[in-house]
């Protein structure tokens, strides 16, 4: 690449978090960066988008550097929407996400904003990694994450592989900068959040709930994000948005599900 | 299964929808319904959860049916977490969404809260079935749908495949029962929205954007929902929530991208 890249900056933390603050500064070194994010906190949004009601997005300036920022009133997936197609110059070269306040790793990718964002610049062909420090902290240390997330973006827009588009989920383990053993590549592990509700009565006497869970990892292996995590290291696992389940698309044509199913459809239904 | 089935059924477009209430009328027919759903529409909510506010659950009675139903101030996840947690009297042994009143083919899968209400209650071990009409008429007609639906529901619940959680995303082409040609399973087309906000001025002279978009399909392959949907089939896709991109792990792995990093990274970084 020799034109500066436009590097796409955003966040499900919100526009102010010390998290995007702290990628918005080292992307500045690589980089024309568009920050467009989220004016208010948006964890646990997933890929929402705002269909019925109407979007704000304004200029604002959250702090020094040569970034260009606006806040905008949506979730992180209008972000990237409106950023690609209202506020940027040309399509960007990378959209980055981030860093997130607390994991992102194995199935909390389904519930995040910060990976929904980069999910949608993939679906736009645009590469994307999301960062998320595994720290809830506010006031979390971002410091040992910089180098990575500035050698990682680099990676990704001066070694690219042909005719793919790179999407990855990286998770920084919340230590010092000597502790980080180093990156491995991973499978998203397989987990779930067991949930339990806090049920509470309101000053009504009307019942509500709270959702409150425990975090299971069902996946001992080591090929995972959760096993890299706990282990000292970066986790990187490539994501993409074809949901297709293709072991079970074979299995369920090689059992002729479908020719089962018109036989005993038109055998007992009819 | 010798027991009755314990059948949850939510959806997105809000319990009061005529998609859910035909769906409500033919899992009726098949065992014990629950149906726990939002309150309010809820599409293009993705898999989005409450983490940060409180939920209402209450019971209801919608219309006649032998169904127990609550409804739900969250989204569709919260509607699956909350009912498998507090309201339900045993893991279901399906959770169905819909109908929804629009396509849910192809990249839709990812905004769609009736697909995310799927995927959670695959996350949690349960099979599950989303279906989705091809008309967002709010009187659309959900009559040729019906028959298609109960036998569906009735090959998950009666044929399950050993050590298989069954996800399977349903969308039903806008015709009259005579007209559908049959089933086909498939695989996600690969398609996008080129997105276009129309930017307006309130009335204080401030800018806001409505989301509006048009739909292309980027892929002509005769295996995807895309083509059986316009051929006059039903398209099912067996969908998953491990979104690892293998073919890019392995490629990534296999060009030592790990190894050139460290080696990048302390040479010139450090």
């Amino acid at each position: 690449m020799n034109k500066k890249p436009i590097i796409l900056v955003t966040n499900d933390d919100g526009i102010v978090a010390p998290g995007i603050r702290a990628l918005v500064h080292s992307m500045n070194l690589l980089g024309d960066v568009y920050v467009v994010a989220p004016n208010k906190p948006q964890s646990g949004i997933g890929h929402a988008i705002t269909m019925n009601t109407i979007l704000y997005c304004d200029s604002v300036k959250i702090d020094n550097g040569n970034q260009k920022e606006w806040e905008c009133s949506g979730t992180p997936v209008d972000c990237v929407k409106l950023a690609i197609s209202d506020i940027l110059p040309r399509k960007p070269d990378i959209c980055v996400s981030g860093i997130n306040h607390g994991s992102n790793s194995s199935i909390n990718i389904m519930y995040s904003g910060t990976v929904s964002a980069i999910i949608e610049a993939s679906i736009e062909g645009i590469p994307s990694v999301g960062f998320s420090l595994l720290d809830f902290d506010w006031n979390a240390d971002f410091e040992p994450s910089k180098k990575y997330v500035c050698q990682i973006v680099k990676k990704i827009l001066y070694n690219p592989i042909p005719e793919k588009i790179i999407t990855l989920n990286v998770n920084i383990p919340k230590l010092k900068k000597e502790q980080i053993k180093g990156i491995k590549i991973c499978r998203q592990a397989d987990s779930k959040w067991k949930e339990s509700f806090d049920k509470r009565y309101n000053p009504k006497g009307k019942t509500y709930y709270w959702l409150v869970g425990e975090f299971l990892n069902l996946d001992e292996k080591v090929d995972t994000d959760e096993w890299a995590l706990k282990n000292g290291y970066i986790s990187i696992v490539p994501i993409q948005f074809d949901l297709t389940n293709y072991t079970i698309l074979n299995l369920l044509k090689s059992l002729n599900f479908f020719i089962l199913f018109v036989f005993f459809f038109f055998g007992y239904i009819v």
